[in-house]
């Protein structure tokens, strides 16, 4: 049986998890979906609750699960913190602990909030873009790195950079084959013309794009790719990138969707292994007052069958669910509309439910 | 007397630095600026002359000027280039041997050009950010860099990104001093969550607001920062970051008024001394054809009588016959739209001109 850890994290996620869970709990029941279910803490609740952000118990739960599904983690309340011990730094060490190098962030316009965009109907209906963010390696966890002393006495702050040929390979690899199976087209994102790293990832996704006759190739500088996003988004299928400029990039491109409490997230390993989570935060000034968006996190768990759990007929269903319930009007506060009905969290996960 | 120098570059830099220049000689004609003129090589255009895209002679030309005036450099027939001899390392090159630290990006949408964005008019109507952006420093010139080989026989790429405290108190102090005659809030972005060296750069930008009652500072992480400019760009007055950041933040929020062809930039060093282009590339694919728009290489003519020759009433004098001829109608194939006259790079150079 596939095991599936949950990690509610801080803020809104525990309450976002929560109506993912009824989604989940209803495919067991109805569906036949077979799970062994473990819960686990992350981030700032597990600061709290065992001093560091990613306790050697929640790893190794996850190390052991096929599939992880977190909520979000962070806070205000944990910034005064030093980098090592605050919340953010528990998603770090499961993205690296379990390798999860490939983040695929999709941008997607739901016809049904076209209207929550803040860019012009016409330059986003339709939007459909999946980043492929490399997630272990780079500036994030680029070695040499800290503060140190100068000798005339003041202090400077460094991080490297770095990647090798065959993390670029693989990342370029997960790439063209999504892109394979939508309209075959990846756009690389670098700084080619400044960095030698990003010189170096031109060269290795330039050399293996030469085995790949099904996929167009193309390169953009990240300045410029943060213009198109804004000036023609749509001319993108597939963009690959690093970390840094993956953070980056698909926050904005989240954006122009205008309904980020709509848009999930899978990164996986080598072996399949994947954790699945919103794309937005945890929203701490929103927390436990059922208004929170459960849609990301809902969305999340349709990845999470597709890609982990071999069940896509499921994540189909959870889809069709979601769109059915965005056709009955139904809203959450970040995506309310005039003429629409405002509901809360709870009442929007068992929307879905109800559409299943 | 002042002493300017003029760097067309390369694609359509020529073009429109002709009519910045024809601006600057009616200028002198007419309202008795006194400036001594000199022209130089930079980018592919001294590679092909001298085998490099910054001779001594132009850089030595740069230290003895008060401004330089840039068209703009690069183009694909020097992509092939080790990163060396490409046209952006006499950009860089510039940047580097002049000390000019603080670049100033504006982005401001001109009423008479709300349609060129694909943002819905009522985001981004009366948008004026100011990016000061900090240019001699951070991941672009950072050491060690380049590409070493593993023990086990692949590659690996490598840039540093590092800031000393003098570097960030220096480029905060330009920003405070901007805000201080604007709104007055600055919103520093980095990635103090994961770099240490940005968790370096928000401490001493803290420190240094600390003596500043006259100013509002605020933090944002730099996705966060990608995401805002789309949802809500006027929420900011003046953003102030790394270079890595800077480039790609100014070139989304330059393309949030859909008119790069209108923006100017400064780049400024500690002594006053100035380099002034247009934010626009060098646009190899229409060079030549009188077809590209001067107005951001004539506006950067106005900023650099603010910054670098002490006459704000002459650049007061430019701001507003760009907004007269722009009121007229008159506007180049980048920001053409029904009903309005379109014409060429000299034309619009001429008419700015007859309005002065
Ligand atoms: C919370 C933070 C460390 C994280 C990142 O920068 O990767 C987040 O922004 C994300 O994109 O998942
Ligand atoms: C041409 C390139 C080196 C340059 C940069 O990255 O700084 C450009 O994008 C800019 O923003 O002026």
């Amino acid at each position: 049986m596939k095991k599936l850890l949950v990690l509610p994290g801080d803020g809104i996620g525990p309450e976002i998890v929560a109506e993912a869970m009824k989604v989940i709990d209803h495919l067991r029941t109805a569906a036949g979906l077979e799970l062994e279910i473990e819960e686990g803490l992350v981030g700032g609740a597990a600061y709290e609750a065992a001093g560091t952000p990613l306790p050697d118990a929640t790893l190794d739960r996850a190390k052991a699960a096929d599939a992880i599904l977190l909520g979000a983690v962070g806070g205000p309340r944990w910034e005064p913190l030093e980098i090592a011990l605050r919340p953010e730094k528990g998603l770090l060490g499961l993205r690296a602990g379990l390798g999860l190098f490939a983040n695929l962030r999709p941008a997607i316009l739901y016809p049904q909030l076209a209207e929550a965009s803040s860019l012009r109907p016409e330059v986003v209906a339709g939007l459909d873009i999946m980043i492929v963010r490399e997630l272990t390696g780079g500036i994030y966890f680029g070695q040499p790195r800290g503060v140190r002393e100068l000798e005339n006495g003041e202090r400077e702050g460094f991080n490297t950079l770095v990647y090798s040929e065959s993390e670029i390979r693989r990342i370029a690899r997960v790439a063209f084959d999504i892109a394979a199976k939508r309209a075959g087209r990846v756009c690389s994102v670098d700084k080619a013309n400044v960095l030698e790293c990003t010189e170096l990832w031109r060269e290795v996704v330039t050399a293996e794009a030469a085995g790949r006759p099904d996929i167009e190739l193309s390169h953009m500088y990240v300045d410029n790719a943060a213009m198109q996003l804004v000036r023609a988004p749509k001319q993108f299928d597939v963009i690959v990138t690093t970390n840094m400029f993956g953070d980056i990039l698909s926050d904005e491109a989240a954006m122009l969707t205008g309904s980020i409490g709509m848009l999930p997230s899978a990164s996986l390993n080598e072996q399949g292994q994947g954790m699945y989570e919103p794309i937005h935060g945890s929203a701490p000034d929103i927390a436990g007052q059922n208004i929170a968006n459960p849609l990301a996190t809902i969305l999340s768990v349709a990845m999470m069958l597709r890609f982990s759990l071999d069940r896509g007929d499921l994540a189909d269903a959870i889809e069709t669910a979601v769109g059915r319930v965005l056709d009955q009007g139904l809203r959450t506060a970040d995506i309310i509309q005039d003429g629409k009905q405002q509901v809360g969290t709870a009442e929007m996960g068992d929307a879905v439910v109800a559409e299943l």
